[in-house]
């Protein structure tokens, strides 16, 4: 919730500036319109010999349960370099990323996640500090009960429908409030 | 650029919060913590009757130069709806999407672009208050020296190849300082 202005410290009210359609929190001093904007998540799903790179969270939202490494993209960073680099910090492997696979929209939550799909150079991994446990598991293996998101429950069953008939393409879907 | 908190006013500075591994602006007094993270535009590369919809800018950056229907995508909706309504605001045009088209990183100026395709449900356009003017042109009169944007003759150049080879797939690419 915004109620002071970042530039000048000022109060900033929630109003529809001059030319826009939407309230946004503009400063009752010096007038700096405040934007906020969805945030992508970037992931990636990862095999190594048909294994695939799952971590258990050591974090809230969801600690304990299994997820795709994933995070916040950061500024001055590509998406599949964020991709990467959130797989490295949670899960300690290295992946080389493929091609972009699964897009999901949360409008409730302000976000869009998504995940490309790779392969790690090395089956060598370990817990992240955002992570309890990381795993390398056969798909009879995947703990579905106890996966964190949804988003990541789409993710793993479309990759293993692709996988199974030898073709990946780009999924793209939207998540509602449950 | 961040100077005080949202939340109480105080001052913030840059600092490496605990168990961070990146600046961010963190209050003085409350200790709030400010994310900033890179944004989505999203819009659509339209077409009717083989004729592909592009609007002239009236705006800053670039304006005089032509583009396709874009704009950042706002809290509370989903990235295909983003694409439909900045469409519509641009160019007057009621569109159905078909699907993700092309997604750009552009890591220095902290944005992805993302372009779905569709096409327009009928031929009514109308310049929107962002736009100069707006038109349906065929392939051999885009203006290719006066595009306002490099990820849009990507996405326009990309769309045209995977037309003439009726197949279109989903593109990914980074674009980086000149």
């Amino acid at each position: 919730m915004i109620r002071h202005c970042q530039l000048c410290g000022s109060n900033a009210s929630l109003t529809v500036p001059l030319g826009d359609s939407l309230p946004r929190h503009v400063c009752d001093s010096c007038g700096h319109i405040h934007y906020e904007n969805p945030r992508l998540i970037v992931g990636c799903i990862a095999e190594w010999e048909g294994h695939i790179l799952l971590c258990r969270r050591a974090i809230e939202p969801q600690r304990g349960l299994w997820t795709l490494p994933a995070g916040f993209m950061e500024n001055g960073e590509s998406a599949a370099q964020g991709a990467s680099r959130e797989t490295f910090e949670e899960s300690g492997a290295k992946v080389l990323i493929d091609a972009p696979f699964a897009m999901i929209s949360i409008a409730h939550i302000n976000q869009v996640h998504l995940f490309y799909r790779g392969r790690l150079n090395s089956p060598d991994y370990r817990a992240g500090e955002e992570s309890l446990e990381v795993a390398l598991l056969p798909p009879e293996n995947i703990p579905w009960q106890d996966i964190a998101f949804r988003s990541v429950t789409f993710c793993l069953k479309q990759y293993l429908a692709d996988r199974s008939e030898s073709h990946f393409g780009f999924h793209e879907m939207e998540l509602l409030p449950l």
